[in-house]
């Protein structure tokens, strides 16, 4: 029988996130490929649930959860994701999940709570086929052509297939009713180690970062690697290892209090021993919620570039290929996570960017949207061994819950 | 009719090399990987040709051919390679091979020479299977079994189908006679533009540098590239480009004055644009005719590679793969090619070390050996565009037969 009294309860939220990780276990996490047989597994999982807290369940045309409520007032959409990165943690988007399903079974039967808290779980915020495909098509932003275009990045499985064999293939696509909702609100692990490092269990979100990201290409000669003498080479994998040193030089006295860059890609061509390269290509990313930052960091990297092709031997062209879009998330809502944190957390939150993306920030272009984060031990991420406290979850769940019930109370 | 007047015949070298440029032809270079078809019908060709310098030719069981004379008198062996890289130059191996041909025409018929040229194509010196395969076979320096195991590094055919589809299975292979010959001499494109920088027309091979390569390997830890500090981040992407500057600073004060130091390969762990590299791998490579200088150098490596992993925040570690045997070419012969460039060639020769590997350096284990070099046009090597001057081609085998000449009148 559902509980019905409307009680928070930590041990329920433990025993689901536990229920979530035994389908499509990978050692102590889970691999849950988006349209895998344990990530749709895990979606019935949820919308067998959804009805425990007066919810009607839909898996969409897509893949999204949609728990919706008929009850009178105003409504507040909560959620997060259930497929994983590959071989990944048990947390990353499961926890967001169980809060809103947690805060609907706590706060929806309550007759002294006016509106109710509606669940989602977004498909793909993983980005298997595409990233935020889920919210993004909620969000009226994906289009049938786009959906006939994506592949699975892994496996290249086409998306129409995967949805056929999912079941999904026919099935309409929800899309968000402008008005419906008062907000949304996501709750996530941190992914990195702010709160452990200073004691804190919760993070007020003030922002998602954007991603800009860049192709950085050197072109030299190619050359036989034992017969070119030193003095004359065009070496476009040492004019790149130089670039990486200066980036590494010059963007601390320019860069933002939380801007992080990094280079995740190397490629020499033809990438042989015995030549020297004549192409050198890095891929290149930039994080910060300000766009102010960000603009005064690739006027540095176009500098730096055309200094090293006026000097020679070898030229650079810096080519943006990803522009950042950064969230704000929404004021008010950040002051009741704070309050929330006050009632049931000791106080122990803090205000701090999200570095990674999630689904908050394409609602935030529908609804007041915000996040809030809890400790993720070693600031481990997309990694199996990813992990958070027990106490640590409840504690987050407590104040996810009371964040809602303030939220809907207006 | 052969000619058998001895005379040499420059433009009967140039129409030798076209002969052979027109087996396999890519675009104006060619394309004749070992055991191909046009490599086969390459080696055939010389065959073919070789009674006209009053040679038996046999092609053996690895696919060499040589050329053997019943003539009394020293016998000098002379030759290079037929087979290319994959869509290379029409020289690589060919102008050494006609050079000797040319020589054996010259030299075999004429009464007044007492001795011989024999003429040598050692198969796959380019390592489609295995590096210099065939002249290590006739150094008896390669087993069955390593025949057994050799595979086409593009293809991944073994060597045992391909020595069956070129219906060379089950031939004998030929063996080095100790004391048969006085020596070895080849010829070569310089592949690099020390002779046409200086207006010279003969590189005079003072050794063949050994090749001493490395796995560098470094150490960091991966994370989330949007959630972790700067501060806190142990990127072994960033940690290896600054060992490339750091050796790029280094090694100048250090060094011999023909060292060459090369980076050709770069990977980092995972490779994603929004992962922070826990790993990172770079294929370094040495040459250097001196032992001491890699020593040194080396020891460099190591001392420097120790530091960065002591102050951290990744580790470094060194492995030699690979170890050079640097081949000092023959003294004597090294002073008959400058007097036949002096002869032939207005003396416009250079002493030089080989940067590159060549059949000699097998061969100089077994017999005294040398080399001569004639101009590459623009250095340019392994590419299809590779080209020497028709003026200088004949140049390089005129000095070529008039050392043959000399090196068999002792």
């Amino acid at each position: 029988m559902p509980d019905l009294t409307g009680r928070f309860d930590g041990a329920r939220v433990l025993a689901d996130l536990n229920a979530l990780r035994s389908i499509g276990t990978f050692k102590t996490g889970v691999h849950k490929p988006t349209f895998s047989e344990p990530h749709m597994r895990s979606l019935e999982w949820l919308a067998a649930r959804l009805p425990d807290a007066g919810l009607a369940a839909t898996i969409d045309g897509i893949g999204n959860v949609l728990g919706t409520s008929t009850k009178a007032g105003p409504k507040l959409l909560a959620g997060s994701h259930l497929e994983s990165q590959n071989q990944a943690g048990w947390l990353d988007g499961p926890l967001g999940v169980v809060y809103a399903l947690e805060a609907a079974r706590v706060i929806n039967p309550d007759p002294n709570v006016s509106g109710a808290v509606e669940v989602a779980a977004w498909c793909d915020e993983e980005g298997h086929f595409g990233h935020f495909l889920g919210s993004r098509s909620y969000a009226g932003a994906v289009t049938e052509a786009d959906i006939d275009a994506a592949r699975d990045r892994s496996s290249g499985r086409t998306m129409r297939d995967a949805l056929r064999d999912a079941g999904l293939a026919g099935r309409a696509r929800l899309r968000a009713e402008p008005g419906c909702h008062i907000g949304y609100l996501e709750a996530h692990i941190e992914q990195g180690e702010t709160l452990e490092s200073q004691g804190l269990k919760i993070g007020v979100v003030t922002s998602i970062v954007g991603i800009w990201q860049y192709r950085i290409t050197f072109t030299g000669e190619q050359n036989h690697a034992g017969t070119t003498r030193m003095a004359i080479r065009k070496d476009a994998g040492l004019a790149l290892a130089k670039f990486c040193v200066a980036i590494d030089a010059a963007f601390p006295a320019l860069c933002g209090p939380r801007t992080v860059w990094t280079t995740g890609r190397i490629t020499l061509d033809p990438g042989a021993p015995s030549i020297i390269p004549g192409g050198a290509e890095m891929l290149f990313q930039i994080r910060d919620d300000n766009p102010d930052v960000i603009e005064r960091l690739e006027a540095q990297l176009r500098r730096m570039a055309a200094d090293v092709t006026a000097r020679g031997p070898c030229s650079v062209e810096v080519e943006r290929i990803r522009t950042g879009v950064p969230a704000m998330m929404n004021a008010a809502f950040q002051d009741t996570i704070e309050a929330a944190s006050a009632a049931c957390a000791d106080g122990k939150s803090i205000r701090m960017p999200s570095g990674a993306g999630h689904d908050a920030q394409v609602l935030a272009t529908l609804m007041p949207s915000a996040m809030l984060f809890v400790p993720s031990i070693g600031g481990i991420s997309h990694h199996w061994t990813e992990n958070t406290a027990d106490a640590d979850i409840v504690t987050g769940a407590e104040v996810f819950v009371e964040t809602c019930r303030r939220l809907l109370a207006g």
